[in-house]
Parts: structure tokens; C-alpha cells; sequence
């Protein structure tokens, strides 16, 4: 007598079965049933820091073997530093507000009866993730709190490390009595793992990609469970005639050099001609000094030639191309109606900026520009989870249904309508 | 010199990209705008009802050709009545509150920064449909007054009625000083330019698939496009031994048989084993006085024998089957638990009710159902957007990302962060 060993689709079915039983216990639990198993979560991680940078090292060798660069070695390094301040997030979280069922509509139609718009969990989401293993713990803790059983594939390069912070994630669910299977890792980085799962639309309901475009694209052509994609930015900051100069560079500056590898950092800087003219090359020159390469059309070009500030000509890929990286577009425009069409075609509708003392043309940018997060003289810089106050972030959806932006604890969740009657039927 | 003829590929991207272009314009429009547009539209409708019921003679003979059944053509039908009512639903749609521009939000986080959510429209919806030709109306005046532009794509039965009633909101559009391409109906019924369409994700924001099985899987398999599914209910009721036995008949007959080919209507009747020895047999029998079949389970059989009351045995696939006539499964459970995992199981997620006077067993069974609408003591017929008080519904969504149950026009809407700013940036 001997076991048949499950094929790789069955491995992926059982997980997606058993996270769909799993999340019923959790969507009626208890917000302080839940907040007992992150505490505990905290803990065990914080005795857990030899363990888990074991853990990590194996992956960090073979990453050396495999030859990544010195970049992505520390995104994929798990210290105890870091460890620690995994385990103060976790705490963090633990201190939100439960979103599950709160009331967030009531109707009373003529019929009598009394309708109750109630927030509650999706259900099962998976989410896939490529390089950095804090995001296994962020993610499971954030779809722990708001009700949802979760499926978790990381990246290859992490896998160790993933392995072990989501043990310990199942031992803390299982040491306060959950079902542990609320919280399952794919236990194999083979990419045919992940087309079974983006089949099992009976099961998962939700599926949350954040990466590349490669990985994005697989997902959405062969996922047939809705995706909310995580995508990426290309941001836009427009200076208009009417800027006040100082702000334009101070912003300018934020938005492309404070942290340009992120995805709300800006790629493309769309200026008023008139305002160019007379600042262009001041913004220029400070974004030179900060180290920024420039890539300019014509009329931009033309001006910093002039004032012998060193550019390369903006190719029409430029204007879609997330640099991630101290690179800029420089692209000039008659007004801000051009600005507007000009970042609705080029942009990837994530976080847009005009610098302006004009109300009016402030407002006609705010709704005109199609894109998630829209600003008036503020930086791009602050499309984050944290920085909207939302506690904490699974990420920010580039997609526009259900969740648009930063998406925290409420968008993790969806409605149900309860009904309350006396014996109503219809006509 | 002669023009090459447009590939089925490049008439359904041309259409797509136009109606992205007319959705920039019809998100910044007045309500007082829009509804000129409704307005116009209902007297053009009233106007053109001998062109109308001519473009549907057309679809009719030909079904009738094909062999349509009667009901199927008298849901194709065009009467000079319907288009009267057509022609007010359109006034009642003009007389609803705008969704867009509402402030639905704000956060105010330490950075000083002033974070308004707002309602804005999804962009560009595609919504395939199957043979009634008043959905044409329907969803374009739903997506017209919520901001959006429309991509139709109706059944092959309607489609001279499709072509003619499109062609008048478009004129009703035009006359108003809009973009007619904020409507368009794909010009042909092959399915290769469903496929095509549901490629053009950079274009398309929303896909609303209403029909069957068969349609549903084609879209959801096929979309690279986020998919709100408009798909079938499988409801059950479910009687309580603390049911009150009155209220219990009431509501099984109504929730069965008071128009039996619609998702509300009920398929599978759950009933508590103390219930059901005291008064299935009543229950029973005014089913079948009503006319309908009724597919028993053992347990439940073994009651309608000992009572002479005619049955077939239900088999696994019962439990599981839109019969949209005047059948009924009936199930035997222990308890409330019982009955929620039942229907989690075995239902499609739609409505479900419980009948019983126990407040306690009600709550749970409310938050237990994992369904977009859960009843106590009403009837499920209930779930729709007038009788929500939505006004209208472009369907009755089946997914439980960004819509739920009755889909209207706060649901044809997603949001977006409008940040104000005072010149921060990010430290």
C-alpha cells in the first residue's frame, strides 16, 4: 500500500479548498480573536529572529550565486533590525479599526423592508509578489485583519525566507485556535503553479499581482479570478504659468529625486511654455546638480542648449517609461488642457501633480486628469497607504474598480446587503 | 486610389478608442447637460416608434424563420407600448440624483496634505447582453447619466432593434452637442469582435457580461479587461423550526412562483427536520397546487409519500441547477449551521433567505451566507435595483468585487483622491 503523490494541480486545488474553508471561521471572527493571533504573531517573531535569518541566508546565497546585484541582495535581506520592525508593524495593525461588519448604508424601500449595506471580508485572496519577504508578512497580517483567508505566492529568490515567515504565521493562527490554512504559501516557486491557481475561481475571489509588467501581463491573460493589478507609475508633475516658482522646484525636486525607485516618484515634467521661459532653467539646473539625467522635447531642449545644461533629445518612448531611477522627461505645453491630455494618453493614471496659484485651472486639472490620486502643490510623493493614514497598505491598485490606489484594510473587503423583514413578499 | 475596407480587428479598435476619447468629455459634464440629453432622448423614442417597431419586425420574422419559441419572441417584441415605457424609464433615469463629484471621503493626515475622495465614472463600460432589446436603452442611459461611455454588444435575435434604438441615442447625443461616440453598438454579431473586444484593456475599464452560462465563461476566459459578472441565482429558503408555519407558505410560494424565470426566484428549498415533519406536508402541497414539481431528498421524500404527495428523488446536480420554471428541491438539515453550509456550498452566491422568529439563529445565518443578499423572514424576489430603490439597474451583479447585488449608478462609478495641497512635500 503506498500513496499516490499529488500532482502539482492537485497541491494547488487542496490549498485553495482548504483557504476557501478556512475563510469562513475567520469572517465571523471576533476583532479581538484576531488581534490575539497578530499579537501573538508579534512575539513569536521577534524569538524567531536566528531562525528566520537562517532562513534568509540560504536564499541570500543563492542569490550571490546567482549573481544579483548588490540592490536587490539588500530588498531580499531580512535582519534583525528588520525582523523587529516587521514585528512593530504587525502590532501596528493590530491597533487598526476592524472594517468587518461595519454599516455603511441603509436603504427602506416602500415595501417595508429594511436593507443593511454591511462591509465584510472578500473572501480568498491570493496575492503574488516577487522579491522582498517583509510583503508575506504584510499582506497576511492585513488579509488576517480584515476577515479574508489569504494565499501567498512570493518570489522565487525569497522562497526560504517565505517559507519560514509564513510557519510562523500559522503557528501563531493555530496557538490562539484558527484554522492555520487562513494563511497558506505556495510551496513551490514553478510558474505552473500559478496558472492552476488563477483558475480556481470557485475558490479565490480575488487575486492582488504586484511586479513587473511580465508578471502583470501573465496574470491578467491567464487569471479567470477578477485581479486588482499593482502596476506601475508613470506620474506626471505640470508647472503652470501661474506657479509659484519656489514651490515648482521644491516639488520638482521631491517628486523625482526623494526616492526615485518608487512608484509614485514622477517621470515626466510637463511645463507651461510661458513658465519654462522664465524657469525652466533654474529647475533644470537644480535637478542637474541632484544628479538627474534629462530627456527633452524640442522646445525644452532648445531653452536648456541655450543655458548650456546638458540633456539627451526625449525619444516618444520616454514618455512611457517608468525610469525608477534619476531620469527625467521633459515635455513643454501651451496650457493646462494640453498637460491634461497629454498625461491621460502617456500616464498610467497613478498620481499626477499641477503647481498652480490659479483655483480655476486647479479644478479642471483635479477632475480632469484620469488618474487615481490627482494633486494641487503637493508632491506625488504621498500616494502610500501611510502617508493617506490608512494604517498600512497591501499596495496601490492601478486598477479602478473596487480598489483605486492605496488599498488598506477597507479594500480588502467587500459589502453584503442584510434584510431585515416582517414576512414581506413582493407583488 | 481606393481605401482598404477596416478589418473586423480594426473597426472594434477604432470603436474602443473613440469611446475613450468621448469619455473624457461626458465625465466633466453637468448633470443639467446629461439629462438634456435623456430628455431629448425619451421624445425621440416616442417620436420614432414606427421606425422602431420596423427595425424589429426585421429580428422577429427572422426568429420566427429560425424557429424562435414564443416566449423568446415575445421578449424580442417591440411594442408601441413598451417603447412608452422605454421612452419613461428614460425620464426616471434623467429625475435620479448624479453620482459624480460626490465627496464620499477625507483624510487629513499629519503631512497637512487635504485628501478628498470623490465619485468619478468607471470611463469606458462594455456590456454584452443576449435577446431583450430594451436592455439597449437601459444601460446606455444608466451609463450616459453616471459619466460613462458605452460600448453595446447585444444579442444576434436583436439585432436590427439594437442598431435602430442605439442610432437614436446617438442622435439624441449629437443634438445636445455631444460626442455620439459616447454610445456605440459593435456593427456586427460575429464573435471574433467580442474577442477582439475584450482584449483593448487600455481603452475598455469595465466589461458587463449579462447572460448564461456558456456567454459568461467565453467573457471571463477571454478578458484581459476587468469583468463584472451578471450571472444566474441559485437562491434557497430556508425554514427554521422556529419559522412561523404562515409566513413559512406565504413566502415559499411567493419566493418560488411569483415569476419563476428570474435569478431571485428560488431553486432549493432548505427546511429544519422538526419543521418539516410538522408542516411540509401544507407547504408541499400548496407548491404543487401552484403547479410546481418538487425533487425531494430522501429524508424529505420519505414525509411527501407518507403524505401522497408526488415527487421526484433530487440528485447531486439538483442542488446545483437554475431550473428558472416551477420545479423545487427540497433538503432536509438539522439546524441553521447546517442550512448555511448547504447553501455556501451549493448556491451561487445571489439571495437567500431564513424564516424564523429567533433573532439570534437570524444574525448568524445573516453574516453566515456568503451571498450578495440575505433575507430574514422576506422574500428573495426582493433583490433588484427598484425594489431597492436604486431607481434602475443595469443588472444584478454575481461578483463581490466593486459591485454587489443590484448594480445602479453609484456602481457604474469608482472614485478618485483629489489632493489639495499648500506646496508639501515628502520627507
Amino acid at each position: 500500500m503506498f500513496e499516490e503523490p499529488e500532482s502539482l494541480e492537485q497541491i494547488v486545488q487542496r490549498i485553495t479548498r482548504q483557504a476557501r474553508e478556512a475563510s469562513y471561521g475567520l469572517a465571523m471572527a471576533e476583532t479581538a480573536s484576531k488581534n490575539a493571533v497578530l499579537s501573538r504573531l508579534a512575539t513569536i517573531l521577534e524569538e524567531s529572529v536566528e531562525e528566520l535569518t537562517a532562513a534568509n541566508e540560504k536564499d541570500l546565497s543563492a542569490g550571490r550565486e546567482q549573481g544579483l546585484s548588490g540592490a536587490l541582495l539588500d530588498r531580499l535581506a531580512l535582519t534583525p533590525a528588520r525582523i523587529a520592525g516587521m514585528a512593530e508593524g504587525v502590532r501596528q495593525v493590530a491597533a487598526l479599526p476592524d472594517p468587518v461588519g461595519e454599516e455603511i448604508g441603509r436603504l427602506a424601500p416602500a415595501s417595508g423592508i429594511d436593507i443593511r449595506k454591511v462591509r465584510v471580508p472578500i473572501g480568498v485572496v491570493g496575492i503574488i509578489y516577487e522579491s522582498r519577504p517583509n510583503v508575506t508578512i504584510d499582506c497576511a497580517v492585513l488579509c488576517l485583519k480584515s476577515g479574508n483567508a489569504c494565499i501567498l505566492r512570493g518570489g522565487r529568490e525569497a522562497f526560504h525566507s517565505n517559507k519560514a515567515l509564513s510557519a510562523l504565521v500559522r503557528k501563531a493562527l493555530e496557538l490562539e485556535g484558527f484554522d492555520e490554512n487562513a494563511v497558506q504559501l505556495i510551496p513551490t516557486t514553478d510558474r505552473a503553479a500559478l496558472g492552476v491557481l488563477l483558475k480556481q475561481d470557485r475558490d479565490v475571489h480575488c487575486i492582488v499581482p504586484r511586479g513587473g509588467e511580465g508578471l502583470i501581463r501573465y496574470v491578467v491573460e491567464n487569471s479567470t479570478i477578477p485581479v486588482i493589478k499593482h502596476f506601475e507609475g508613470i506620474c506626471s508633475l505640470y508647472l503652470d504659468d501661474e506657479a509659484d516658482p519656489t514651490m515648482a522646484l521644491e516639488i520638482t525636486l521631491n517628486a523625482k529625486c526623494q526616492r526615485p525607485g518608487v512608484c509614485n516618484a514622477i517621470e515626466n515634467l510637463v511645463i507651461h511654455r510661458d513658465f519654462a521661459a522664465k524657469h525652466l532653467t533654474e529647475i533644470a539646473g537644480g535637478l542637474r546638480a541632484a544628479g538627474v539625467e534629462l530627456r527633452a522635447d524640442t522646445e525644452s531642449g532648445a531653452l536648456l542648449s541655450h543655458a548650456g545644461i546638458n540633456y539627451k533629445p526625449a525619444t516618444e518612448e520616454d514618455w512611457t517609461t517608468e525610469y525608477l531611477d534619476l531620469i527625467l522627461s521633459i515635455r513643454m505645453v501651451s496650457d493646462a488642457n494640453e498637460a491634461v491630455s497629454f498625461i491621460n494618453r502617456y500616464g498610467s493614471q497613478h498620481s499626477d501633480s499641477i503647481i498652480t496659484e490659479n483655483e480655476t485651472t486647479a479644478r479642471r486639472f483635479l477632475r480632469g486628469v484620469d488618474s487615481s490620486t490627482v494633486y494641487w502643490n503637493a508632491s506625488t510623493r504621498f500616494t502610500d497607504g501611510f502617508e493617506f493614514g490608512l494604517g498600512a497598505e497591501v499596495g496601490i491598485s492601478t486598477d479602478r474598480l473596487h480598489a483605486r490606489g492605496p488599498m488598506g484594510l477597507q479594500e480588502l473587503c467587500t459589502y453584503k446587503y442584510e434584510v431585515f423583514g416582517k414576512g414581506e413578499i413582493r407583488q
